[in-house]
C-alpha cells in the first residue's frame, strides 16, 4: 500500500543480492528502509521483529533462503545442499512458533532439492522466494475482493454516512507482503471511494494497533481513530460500530479463531450488540487438525517487560519508560481464542463462509 | 491501609491548620505526602488530580471548606458566611462532574449556616469535615464486611488454593478515605488470612490499575498480578478468575453500573464463563432517578493526550512519551455502562443485593 503517496510492499528484492524491508520496530516514529544482504541479517531481522506478522515472516524466510544460496559453496551439489540445510535450520530457529516461517523454509528446501546444480538452485530459490511473496500478496488481495461486499452493503444502507469498522491489533499490510488480511477489504473499499472509518484498538501491550495499523491506514489516507482497548464495547452499545474485522494467527477447522489477546472481548461485545464479527485470514492459517480452539491452542506467555515498560518518542528520541510499580508481578498472555459461536463469518482468499466445519470444508474441498 | 508497614488514610488533619494528602500523581514512582493549608491549595489538588476518586474528592472538599473558615473574615456573621459561599463556589468548579464534591461542599454550607458566630462556624466545619471522612471510611469498611463472605465461600470450595479476583481501574483505598469499595472485601479477606490473589487490569488510558491499584495492594501485602486490559477474557475462559469486583461511578436504581471504560467488556466475559460479577459501591453512588443506564448516563469524553501520550519513569525521572502517530485522531471515552443483566450483585454498606430495583429499594427503603 502507499507510504508518502508511493506504493510499497513490506519486502522486496532491489537487485540480485539485496532484500529491502521497512524497519517496523521504529514505526510510527520514523519510516526507514533497511537493506539486507545475508541470510544471517534476515534471521536477525525476524528475531528482533524488524519484520513481523505471519505473511511477512514467511516471505522474509523465503528471501533468506534465496540469499543463502548466494553464499553456499558451489563446488558440488552435496556441499551446496548441506549448506542450505544448515541455513534452513538457522532460519527456523529464529521464531520457533511462527508457522509460516517453517512452511516457507521447507518449501524452499523442497524446491531447491530439485536442482541439478548449485547455479540452478540459486535460480529456483529466487523464483520460489518471489512466488511466496507474490502468493501472499495475491491471497490478501482476494480477501479484499471477497470482503468488499460486506462493506458496500452497509454503505448502501447508511447512505453517505461512513461505515464504521473496528479492528484489533495489526492484521494490515505491514503484517503481510501487501494489502493485509483484516485491512484488505477496508483498503479495497476506500480505493473504490466508499466512505469508511476505522476504529483502531490500541492493542496493549505491544500497541500494534496504535503504532502500526494507525500508521498504515493514515499513510494510505484511510480515515481512522485510535481508541484504548477498553472502548469498543461502549461504541457498540451506542451503534457506533457497523462491522468488526480482525485477523487470525490460527483458526480451527471448526471455526474457533485464535488472534491477538483481547479479540474475544470484542467478539463478545459484537455478539451482545448484534454487530457482525468477521475473521479475515489466508487459508494457510486454518489448522485442519484442531476441533476445540480454547482447549487445544496453546497460548504463548510473553516477556513481562512488554507490560511493565512502554516505548515512545520524546524530543525526537525513542525512549522506554517503566509504567508499573517495581515489585508488582505481571502476566502477559499473547493471544486468546474466540469460540466459533461468536464469529459471524470467516473471510478467506476463496470467499466468505460461516465459522463451522461444513462451510469451511465446502470452501476447501481438497483438504 | 498500610504503606511501608504503617497505616494511612488518603487525607487527614495534621493539626488545626494543616491537611495532609498523598500525591497520587506521582504514584507508583514515588510516595510523597503533601501539606495543604488553604482552600485554594485544596482546590488545586482536586483540579490537578493530586487527589482523585469519588470518596476522596468529597473528603478533600470537606476539609477545603474547613480551611476556608480559617481565612474567612471574623468581624460578623454575614461577612463570614459570604466568604464561605464564595469558597464553596470555587471548590465546586474544580471538577464539575464529581457528584461527591458538590455534595460535600453543600453539606458543609448547610452545617455552617447553623452557626451563630464565625468561631462556632469554624468548629462546625471542622467536625463536619471529620464526619465526612469518617463516614466514607466507615461505609467502605462495611462494604468489606458484607463482601467478605463472597470470598470466604469460594476459599472454602477451593481448599488452600488462592481465590482469584479480577478488578478494573482503582476502586481502592486511594479513591476513598480508607479501605476502598471494590478492594474492601479483598483487604478484609487478606487481613483475616484468606489466600487471595488479585488480577489487576492495567486500565488504559490512565493506567489507574497498573499505577494505583497494584501499588496499594502491594504496599498492603496483597498478592496480585498486573495484566493488560485485553487479558481478562482469556483468564476467565480458563477458570483462572473466581470473582470479579469493580467499583462504580454511578449506578441506576435498576442496577445498571457506570464505571471506568472497559468494565462492560469484563462483565460480558464473566457472564459468558459463569464468573460472578459484583459492583461494590457506597449507596451515595446510586442515582435514584435513572432507569436506563446505557441511554441516560452521559459518558465524558476526555483529552486525547491520555491516549497519545504515556507517563513513566526512566533513570529516576518521570517522563512523558508520545506513543501514537502524530496525525492519527483519538477518541477517549472515560466510562461505560454495564447493563444490570450482566451484574450478579451490588455490594453496599448495607449489604449485598441483586442488580434490580426491588432488591436495591428493599435495602434502602427510606429512598
Amino acid at each position: 500500500m502507499n507510504v508518502n503517496g508511493q506504493h510499497y510492499r513490506t519486502i522486496w528484492l532491489v537487485d540480485e543480492v539485496t532484500v529491502r524491508i521497512i524497519d517496523q520496530k521504529i514505526l510510527p516514529f520514523e519510516f526507514r528502509l533497511l537493506d539486507l544482504h545475508t541470510p544471517d541479517e534476515i534471521a536477525l531481522a525476524i528475531k528482533t521483529m524488524l519484520v513481523r506478522g505471519a505473511g511477512l515472516i514467511g516471505a522474509a524466510a523465503g528471501y533468506g533462503m534465496y540469499l543463502a544460496t548466494l553464499y553456499a559453496p558451489k563446488e558440488n551439489r552435496d556441499a551446496f545442499m548441506g549448506a542450505m540445510q544448515h541455513a534452513a535450520e538457522k532460519l527456523v530457529k529464529t521464531r520457533p512458533t511462527a508457522v509460516n516461517l517453517a512452511w516457507a523454509v521447507h518449501r524452499q528446501l523442497n524446491a531447491i532439492q530439485q536442482a541439478q546444480t548449485p547455479q540452478e538452485g540459486i535460480q529456483i530459490a529466487k523464483a520460489t522466494a518471489q512466488a511466496i511473496a507474490d502468493e501472499d500478496a495475491h491471497a490478501c488481495q482476494r480477501i479484499g475482493e471477497h470482503g468488499l461486499s460486506l462493506i458496500t452493503e452497509i454503505a448502501k444502507r447508511k447512505g453517505g454516512e461512513p461505515v464504521n469498522i473496528l479492528t484489533h491489533c495489526n492484521a494490515g499490510w505491514l503484517a503481510f507482503v501487501d494489502f493485509g488480511s483484516a485491512t484488505a477489504p477496508i483498503y479495497r473499499a476506500h480505493d473504490e471511494g466508499v466512505n469508511v472509518h476505522v476504529w483502531v484498538d490500541e492493542t496493549r501491550p505491544r500497541n500494534q494497533g496504535a503504532r502500526l495499523t494507525a500508521w498504515e491506514l493514515g499513510q494510505h489516507g484511510v480515515n481512522h481513530t485510535i481508541i484504548a482497548d477498553n472502548v469498543g464495547g461502549h461504541l457498540m452499545q451506542h451503534g457506533m460500530v457497523d462491522l468488526v474485522i480482525v485477523g487470525s494467527d490460527r483458526t480451527t477447522v471448526t471455526g474457533d479463531v485464535a488472534n491477538k489477546i483481547g479479540t474475544y472481548l470484542k467478539a463478545l461485545a459484537a455478539h451482545d450488540n448484534g454487530v457482525p464479527f468477521y475473521a479475515a485470514l489466508p487459508s494457510s492459517t486454518i489448522d485442519w487438525t484442531l476441533r476445540d480452539g480454547v482447549r487445544q491452542i496453546p497460548i504463548e506467555e510473553r516477556a513481562p517487560e512488554e507490560v511493565t515498560h512502554m516505548e515512545g518518542i520524546v524530543d525526537d528520541s525513542i525512549v522506554t519508560v517503566r509504567i508499573t510499580p517495581p515489585n508488582s508481578r505481571v502476566a502477559n498472555y499473547g493471544f486468546d481464542v474466540t469460540p466459533a459461536r461468536l464469529v459471524t463469518g470467516i473471510l478467506t482468499e476463496r470467499g466468505i463462509c460461516g465459522a463451522n466445519e461444513s462451510e469451511i470444508r465446502a470452501l476447501f474441498p481438497e483438504k
